[in-house]
C-alpha cells in the first residue's frame, strides 16, 4: 500500500485549527482509495518560536523537510511579529529552497456560497491563477540610501529570468491545454518597461510552442477590473509573483470567500516536496475559538492529493466540499453560519 | 472676467469624441458662473503623428503647454502603436515634466448605474484613490542582459524617494482631513522588502503629523479583495504608482463603469499645469461611431474646475452627471442604452 510522508506545519493562529480537519479528510479518502499517510508535525515552526529563539524554524529546517512527499501548512503570522519576518523566515525560504516555482490557485464559485459579484454564478466561474512563485518583484535585492535624511531613497530590483519565466509559462500553457484551452497573461508592459515587455515576449514565444492554446494578455489594471466585470470568461490566468498574488486574492473575493481558497506551491519536477496551504492567514481575531473555516485547508489537501497522483481521491474531496455547501446549511461564521470548525468538518466527512 | 487657458489634447480613438462634449459643458457652466475658457487644441499629438513623424508630440511639446492653466486630455493609444511608445511619448512625459505627482481618482456609485458588486450601492460608495504619479515602480531604470540566450534576464528598479512619497502622502492625508477623516495605505511590505517598508514608515510619520486622520494599511492583495467585499468602508486610499493604478481601475469597475471614471494628474503647487483625463482608453473597437460615453471626460472637466478654483461650478457638473443617470434613461451603449454621444451630452446639458 502506498504511503506518503507528509510534513505538517500548523504555524500560527487558526493554522493550528484547520490542519486537523484536513488530516481527517486525508485519512478518510486514503482508506477508501488505498493509500496511507505518515505525518510528521513541526508544531513549533511559528511566530512563538521566533519570539522565543529568534528564528521561525531551525537552521536545518529545509533539510528536515527534504525527504517528505509534501508539506501541508496552516498559516503564518502574528500581530506582534513583523510580517516580513514571519514570511521570509518560513514560507518564502521553503518556496524558494524547494524551487516551488508555480503557485497554483483554483477559483470556483460553489453553489450555496453567495458571491459579492452579481455575475459570478456557480458552475460558470471556474478558473485557475498560476503565479510565478520564486522570482520577480519579491526580491531581496535593493536597499536604502541617505537613511533619515531628506534625500533618503529606497530602491528595489525586480528580476525576471528567461529560465524562471519560461518554466512557469510552460506549466500554465500545459494546464490550459488540459482544461479549456485558454490562457490570459497579466502584464503592465506599458508602464513597467523592462521586466514586463520581456515577460510579454516570452508569453508570445511559449504561446507559439503551445498552438492548441488560445492566449491573450491584459494589463493588470484592466484585468483586475475584468475579474469583477466578467469573471466567467477566464480559464487559466498567469502572472508574475506580485500580479499573481493580487489577482488570486481578488479572485478568491469574487468567488465568495477567502476562507475557502486553496494554494499549491509546486515543484512540478518533483525534485523537492511541494507545499500546500490555504490562502487565508492566521486570523488572530478568531484564533482559539474553534470557529475557523477548514475548507481552505481541506481544498489545499485535495490539491496535494492531485499532486501525489491521486486525482480520483482529490475529486472526492472537492465533491464533498461542493456538497456540504450546496446540500447543507452547516456553515462557519465567516460564511454566515454558526457551526464550529468541528461541526463543519463532521458534516463534510459524512458526505465524503 | 476670469479667463482660463486650456490645452486640449484629444489624442486617439474616442479621445477625439469625448472632448467636445466636455468643452460644451465647460462653456455652459462658465457662462453661469462668470468665467471663460480659451482653448488651444493640439489635434495631432497622437499615434497618427507618431506613425507619420516618429514622435507623439513635438520636441518642444511641454513648452507649448507650459503657460496653460490646465490640460484636458482625451485618450492615447492605437493597436498598431506599442502602448509603451504612445504612453512614454506623451502621457508620462507630461505627468513627469510637470511634476503632476498626485493622480486623483474619485470613485462613486451613481444612482441609475448597476454596480457589478452587490454591496456597492449608490450613496454609500464614495471614496478617492490617491496614486503616486511620477516615481515608484514605473521607472526607466533597468535593462536586459544576455539577450536571446538561455541565461537572459531583465531587471527593473523601483525607486521610492522620501520627497516623492512624503508629498503625495501629505496630499492624501490633507484630502482625508477635508473629507471623512480616514485613510488607507496600500502596501506589500511583507513581500517587497525594501521599497514598501520605507513607504510604510513614511505613512506612519505623516500620519503622526495629521492627528485628525485615522489611518490604517492593508496589503495590496487583501485590499483588492476588500474593494469587492466592503467597498463602502473607504474614504481616501493612497498607493504607489503601480498599486494606485490597479486599485483605481478596480474601483471604477466596482462602481459600475470604467466609462465614467475621471482622473486628475495634479501639480498641487501650481508650478505647472495639471492634466485631466478620463480613465477609459481610446477604445478602438467603438471609435468613429459617435457612441462613446462622454461622462469620463465631463467628470474630468469637473475635477479641472475644482482645481481652477471653481468648486461650485464643479459641483454643478457632478450634480448634472448624477441627475442624468438617476432621472433619465438616456444612456450610451456601454451603460446598456442606445443613445449617441451627442444625445447623451444633450440630456446632460439640459439638466445643467
Ligand atoms: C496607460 C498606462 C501607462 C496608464 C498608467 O498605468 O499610468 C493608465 O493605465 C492610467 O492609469 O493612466
Ligand atoms: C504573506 C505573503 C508574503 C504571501 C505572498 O504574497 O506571497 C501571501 O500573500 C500569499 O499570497 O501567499
Amino acid at each position: 500500500m502506498t504511503n506518503h510522508r507528509i510534513a505538517l506545519i500548523p504555524g500560527d493562529g487558526i493554522g493550528t485549527e484547520v490542519l486537523p480537519p484536513a488530516q481527517q479528510v486525508l485519512d478518510t479518502v486514503g482508506r477508501r482509495h488505498g493509500f496511507t499517510f505518515s505525518c510528521t508535525s513541526y508544531d513549533d515552526w511559528s511566530c512563538e518560536r521566533y519570539l522565543r529563539e529568534g528564528a521561525m524554524m531551525p537552521a536545518d529546517g529545509l533539510d528536515q523537510l527534504r525527504d517528505k512527499d509534501a508539506v501541508l501548512l496552516g498559516a503564518v503570522g502574528r500581530p506582534d511579529v513583523p510580517d516580513h519576518v514571519s514570511l521570509w523566515g518560513l514560507l518564502i525560504p521553503i518556496r524558494r529552497g524547494f524551487r516551488q516555482y508555480v503557485n497554483l490557485r483554483p477559483v470556483r464559485v460553489f453553489e450555496g456560497i453567495d458571491s459579492p459579484v452579481r455575475g459570478a454564478t456557480a458552475g460558470e466561474v471556474d478558473f485557475v491563477v498560476v503565479r510565478e512563485n520564486v522570482e520577480g518583484e519579491y526580491s531581496e535585492i535593493g536597499g536604502r540610501l541617505h537613511r533619515g535624511f531628506p534625500e533618503e531613497a529606497a530602491v528595489q530590483e525586480s528580476v525576471f529570468t528567461r529560465a524562471g519565466v519560461t518554466r512557469v509559462l510552460d506549466y500554465a500553457f500545459g494546464l490550459a491545454a488540459s482544461r479549456g484551452g485558454r490562457l490570459t497573461s497579466a502584464t503592465k508592459s506599458n508602464g513597467i518597461v523592462h521586466t514586463l515587455p520581456f515577460w510579454d515576449e516570452l508569453v508570445a514565444e511559449r504561446g507559439a510552442a503551445h498552438p492548441g492554446v488560445v492566449w491573450d494578455q491584459e494589463h493588470i489594471d484592466a484585468l483586475a477590473a475584468k475579474f469583477v466585470l466578467e469573471p466567467a470568461r477566464f480559464d487559466v490566468v498567469v502572472g508574475s509573483n506580485l500580479f499573481g498574488d493580487i489577482l488570486s486574492d481578488l479572485a478568491a473575493a469574487v468567488a465568495g470567500s477567502i476562507g475557502i481558497a486553496p494554494a499549491a506551491n509546486l515543484n512540478p519536477e518533483r525534485e523537492f516536496p511541494s507545499m500546500f496551504e490555504p490562502v487565508h492567514g492566521s486570523a488572530p481575531d478568531i484564533a482559539g475559538r474553534g470557529i475557523a473555516n477548514p475548507l481552505g485547508a481541506i481544498w489545499s489537501a485535495a490539491l496535494m492529493l492531485d499532486h501525489l497522483g491521486h486525482p480520483a481521491a482529490a475529486r472526492d474531496v472537492t465533491d464533498a466540499i461542493a456538497a456540504v455547501l450546496a446540500k447543507t446549511d452547516v456553515r462557519t461564521p465567516d460564511l454566515g453560519g454558526t457551526a464550529t470548525t468541528a461541526e463543519f468538518t463532521e458534516a463534510l466527512l459524512e458526505l465524503l
